[in-house]
C-alpha cells in the first residue's frame, strides 16, 4: 500500500499537543507562521508520498553495492535523492548565513519523519548530513563552515560520522584511529573504522567524513580525542571536489535490513584532515552531532511505524475472514493499540524538538535541561514504538506477513537497527539514569510536574483518565526518587525499564492532554487503559537493583546448570 | 557460536518442575524410567549439537528452490534429515504397534526442543511428520494405519497439512478446494492451497497430503469440511511409492525467515485421495494434527530462544567495552531476563505435554481438559518468548547483531513465524478466552489452585517470592472470573493480554517451585520481580472491553485526522 503522509496528524500534535505556536512568538523562529508549517508539511508530504516512498521496495531488493571500489545506489535512489536536495530540505533548519532555511527543529523533525516512512535506507543520508551541519555550524572554523555548509545543506556534498571501530563501539573512548599534524596546519588520518552509513554515495559529488581520531599527545580514552573533517575529495581553491583524498571503502555490510543505506568498512591511509573544534575536545562536537541524530533516530522509529500500521490498517480493511478484519477485536486492538503507541511516541519526539528550538530562542538553561532529557527518552522510546509496531504489522497480516513481497517485513527488518545505531537504546537508558539525573532530579521532576498539573486541569472533563496519569505520575516520581538514591550500577540494572515507564507516563499526558483539546477521545483511553499500566511492572523492574543479576553466575545465564 | 544441548535444564525441569516422573508410574509409560530419559536426551542433545546445527546457517544462504518442478533442499539437509530419521527420532511418542516408540509427548517435545534449536527450517518436516502420525493413530482406518505409519515414523516418508487456501486463513471454514467421490472408494480432489510447509521433498522418498476439502453434499462452514490422504506418489501394491498423483508445487514463497523450509503453493488437480475419519468430520481430524502441531511449535519458540540466548550469551562474555559487557548491568539485566523467560516458557510446554501423556495413559478428563487450557498458552507465550528473546539476543550484539553474517538475525527472522502459523497468537488467545473458558473457568481455576497451593508450600522458604506469586494469582483469578461474565466480543478485546497475563503467572509459579527445589533462586527472583508485575498492566488491558475499540473509526485508526 502507498504510504500516505499523515500531515494533519503532525500539524495536530505540533499546534495543540507540544506549543509550537510558542516558537513563532521568538526572535529566531518568527518566520515560523502557521501559514509556513502548513505549506512546508504539505509539500513535503508530496515528497515523500510521491517521490520518494516509490523507490523503497528497490532498496530492499537491490542493495547498494560496491563496483570497482565506488558506490553505486539502488535503484532510484539517485533521483529521489535529487529531489529531496533541490527541494531544499535538507537545509531546513540550518543556519540562514550558509544557505540554511533557520527554521525549527521541530518542523524540520516533522519533514524527516515523512521522508524516513517513505524510504529510511535514503533517508539516513540527509539525516547524518544534517547531523554534520549541526556540528560544523558549532565547532567548525569559519574556513570550514564557509566552504562546507553550502554544500552540505545544498546536498551537493554529504555527511558521515566515523566513530565506531572494531574494539570501540559504545566505548568511543577505546579507539585507535590516529591523526598525526601536518606542516600546514592540516592533518593526516590513519585507521579503521566501521559500520559508516553512507561511507560512500553516488547521491553527491564529494562525501564529507567526520572522523574521531587521537592525536600523538591525546589521552587516553575520550578525553584524547579529536575530531576533523576529512573529504572524499580534497576541495580546490574555487572549492569544488579535486583530488581523492587517502580513503577509501574497504566492503560494505550485508545486513537484515536497510539494504539500500551502504554500511561501509573506511580505510584512512595517511587521510588529509582539517580538526573541527579544538584538539582533543573532538567528543563535546561529536556529542552536537550525535545528539541531533538521536532525535532523528527516534523520529525514523515513529516513521517505520507509521508507514507499517497504515499498510496494517489498510490490509485489515480489505482482508475478509468472517467479515473484514479490521472488525474483529483482536486485530482492531492490534491497530489501536499501534495509533495510540504512535500518537504518544511522535508527540514526544516533537516535544524534545520544541524544547531543543526554544533553548536555542531563548538561551535558558531549563529548555536545555528539558530538551536533555527528553532525547534518550524520544531516540529510544520512539524506536522501541518502531519495532513494536512493525512487529504488530507483520502480525496483522497472518501468513502473508511473512512473505517477503507483501512488504510489510521490510519494515521489520528495516526499523530495527534504529534501536542500536546512534548509541544502543541501553545507552540511552543509561545515559538518562545516569547523566539526566545528575542534577539531582531537577529535570525529571519538572517534567512530572507538568504531567500532574495537565492531570488536575483534564480533571474536570476527563476524570477517569486524568485520574490514571495522575497516579501514574506520582508512581514515577517515587521510582524516580528512589533511583536517585542508589548508586550508578544499581540504576544501570533498572534504566531500561525506568525510561519505558517514563515514556508510558510522557505518552499518557500527550494523550490526555489532546482528549481535551479536540483530540481522540476513544484514541485517549485506548491508551491510558492499555498501554499505561504496564508502568507499573515497569518500575518494579527499574527498582529492582542488581543483586539477583549479580548471583547469577555465567553458567545460569547459559542454561547449562543442572537446577 | 554452536548450540549446546541444554540436556541438564531440560532433565531438571522434567523431573522436578512439571512431574514428569509421574508418568513412568502409569502403565502406558512405564518405560519412560530416568535411565531412558537420560539416554534419549543425551543422544538427542548430540544429534542436534553435533549433526543439525551445523546445517542451519547454509539453509538461510541456500534456500530450497524448485527445479524443473521438483523441490532441491539446502545443502546438508538430507543428510542431517536421514540422521534424524534413522536415530527414530520421528517416531518417539508414535504407537509401537506401527513402528514407534510410545514414548511420553513430554520427552518427545524436549527431543523437539533442541532439534528445533539446532534447524527451525529442517525440524519442521519431522514436526509435521509427527502431526499427521497422530491424525492417522486417532482417525485413520486400519488400512491407512498399516500403510501409511510405518512409514511415517521412520522418515521414510513425510507428511505435511493442507489447510489454508487464499480466501480462507484463520476462516478454515471458507475453503474451496473440491472433494468428489469416485466409484473406488477414493476421492478425486481439486483446489489449490497455500503456505503449505515442505509440500515437497527430496528427504523422503513420498509426501503424504492430509488436505481439507469439501464434499458436494458438504455443509457450507467447517462442519462440511472431510479430511484426505494424497500422497504425491500413490502406494502400488507392495506399499512403495508408485504413480505420481495428479498434484504439484505451483511456486515457493520468499520468505522473511525459515528460507531451509519450501513454504508450497500446491494445486491439486483431480488428486486421487482417502478419507480419514468420516466424512464431514474433517476438522476433528485436522484438530488433532494442530493440538500437537501447536505445541510442537510453542516449543520451536523456546528452542530458537534458547539458541538465540546462547549465542548473546557467549558473545557478551567475549565482548570486552570497557570490561567484559556480560558485567555491564544492563547487558545483564537482557541476558538474565531472556534466561528466565525461557525456563518459564519451557515448563509451560512441558507441562502441558505432561498434562496430554497423563490424559492418554489415565483417560481421565481432568488432565484432558488441563492439556486443552495449557496448549494455546504454551503455543502463544513460547512463540513470544522466541521472538522476545531472539530480539534481545540480536540487541545484546550492538551493531553486530544486525549483519547477517554474526548469524543471531537469522534467528530472530525463523523464530518470527512462530507467532502466525498454526493459528496465529491472536487465534490462540481468543481459543482460550472461548472454548477454554467455556467450562465456566473450571479448568482455569484448577490451575489457578494449583499456583496458590504453591505460593502457599513456599511460604517458609521464600517469603517475597511466594507473597508476590500469591498476590498475582489473586488478581488473576478476579480477572478471569470479570472474563466469563463478559461476551465473546469484550473477552476477544483483552485475550492477548490474557493470555500474556496467564503465562506471567505459571511461568512465575514454575520459577517459585525450582526457587524450592534446588533450581536456581536468583532466577527466580528475576523472573518474580522483573518479568512477573506485568502482570498487573496485561489484566488492566485484558479487562479494558471494547468501547474504546469500536469508538475508533476507521480515518482515527489510519492516523489521517486532524485531531
Amino acid at each position: 500500500m502507498a504510504y500516505h503522509a499523515p500531515v494533519a496528524q503532525i500539524t495536530y500534535i505540533l499546534d495543540q499537543i507540544v506549543d509550537f505556536p510558542q516558537l513563532a512568538a521568538t526572535d529566531r523562529f518568527a518566520e515560523a507562521t502557521p501559514e509556513t508549517v502548513t505549506a512546508i508539511l504539505t509539500e513535503a508530504g508530496k515528497l515523500a508520498t510521491d517521490v520518494i516512498a516509490p523507490v523503497n521496495r528497490a532498496g530492499d531488493l537491490h542493495p547498494a553495492r560496491l563496483e570497482n571500489g565506488a558506490l553505486r545506489s539502488s535503484p532510484g535512489f539517485a533521483e529521489a535523492f535529487r529531489a529531496l536536495a533541490e527541494g531544499g530540505w535538507i537545509g531546513l533548519a540550518a543556519d540562514p548565513e550558509h544557505g540554511g532555511m533557520g527554521l525549527p527543529q521541530a518542523l524540520n523533525m516533522a519533514v524527516n519523519e515523512m521522508t524516513a516512512s517513505a524510504c529510511l535506507a535514503l533517508q539516513l543520508n540527509p539525516l547524518l548530513t544534517q547531523g554534520q551541519i549541526e556540528a560544523l555550524e558549532h565547532h567548525g572554523s569559519d574556513a570550514l563552515k564557509s566552504l562546507y555548509l553550502p554544500k552540505l545543506n545544498s546536498g551537493e556534498w554529504s555527511g558521515t560520522m566515523n566513530l565506531t571501530e572494531p574494539g570501540a563501539g559504545s566505548d568511543v573512548g577505546a579507539l585507535t584511529t590516529k591523526a598525526q599534524r601536518a606542516d600546514d596546519g592540516t592533518y593526516r588520518i590513519t585507521g579503521q573504522k566501521i559500520f559508516i552509513t553512507w561511507g560512500d554515495s553516488d547521491l553527491s559529488a564529494n562525501v564529507c567524513h567526520l572522523v574521531l581520531a587521537r592525536l600523538p599527545d591525546g589521552a587516553a580514552g575520550t578525553r584524547g580525542i579529536s575530531l576533523f573533517m576529512v573529504p572524499k575529495f580534497i576541495p580546490d581553491d574555487a572549492g569544488n571536489p579535486g583530488q581523492p583524498n587517502d580513503l577509501r571503502v574497504v566492503s560494505l555490510e550485508h545486513k537484515l535490513g536497510i539494504h539500500g543505506s551502504p554500511t561501509c568498512v573506511m580505510s584512512f591511509e595517511g587521510a588529509k584532515g582539517w580538526i573541527v573544534g579544538a584538539e582533543h575536545k573532538g567528543m563535546a562536537a561529536m556529542f552536537t552531532m550525535m545528539n541531533c541524530a538521536r532525535l532523528g533516530v527516534g523520529v525514523q522509529g515513529v516513521a517505520q511505524a507509521e508507514a507499517a500500521l497504515q499498510q496494517a490498517t489498510a490490509y485489515a480493511a480489505e482482508r475478509v475472514q468472517m467479515g473484514p478484519i479490521i472488525r474483529h477485536p483482536d486485530v482492531r486492538r492490534m491497530l489501536a493499540t499501534s495509533r495510540a503507541e504512535i500518537f504518544a511516541a511522535r508527540a514526544i519526539c516533537l516535544a524534545c524538538a520544541v524544547a531543543i528550538d526554544m533553548s536555542r530562542a531563548t538561551a535558558e538553561a531549563d529548555w536545555a535541561a528539558r530538551a536533555a532529557f527528553l532525547t534518550p527518552i524520544a531516540k529510544a522510546h520512539g524506536t522501541d514504538v518502531g519495532t513494536r509496531v512493525a512487529d504488530t504489522a507483520v502480525q496483522v497480516h497472518g501468513g502473508m506477513g511473512y512473505i517477503e513481497e507483501t512488504g510489510v517485513a521490510q519494515y521489520l527488518r528495516d526499523v530495527r537497527i534504529t534501536s542500536i545505531y546512534e548509541g544502543t537504546n541501553g545507552i540511552q537508558a543509561m545515559d538518562l539514569v545516569g547523566r539526566k539525573l545528575a542534577d539531582g532530579g531537577t529535570a525529571a521532576m519538572a517534567l512530572l510536574d507538568e504531567v500532574l498539573d495537565g492531570a488536575k486541569s483534564a480533571q474536570a472533563s476527563q476524570p477517569e483518565l486524568a485520574h490514571d496519569v495522575w497516579q501514574a505520575a506520582e508512581t514515577l516520581r517515587e521510582a524516580t526518587q528512589d533511583l536517585l538514591d542508589r548508586d550508578l550500577p544499581e540504576r544501570f540494572a533498572g534504566a531500561v525499564p525506568y525510561l519505558a515507564a517514563f515514556s508510558r507516563v510522557l505518552g499518557a499526558h500527550y494523550h490526555l492532554r489532546a482528549a481535551t483539546r479536540g483530540g481522540s477521545v476513544p484514541l485517549a483511553r485506548v491508551y491510558v487503559t492499555r498501554i499505561l499500566p504496564q508502568y507499573a511492572g515497569d518500575l518494579a523492574a527499574a527498582r529492582a537493583g542488581l543483586d539477583d543479576l549479580e548471583a547469577l553466575d555465567d553458567a545460569a545465564l547459559l542454561g547449562q546448570m543442572a537446577g
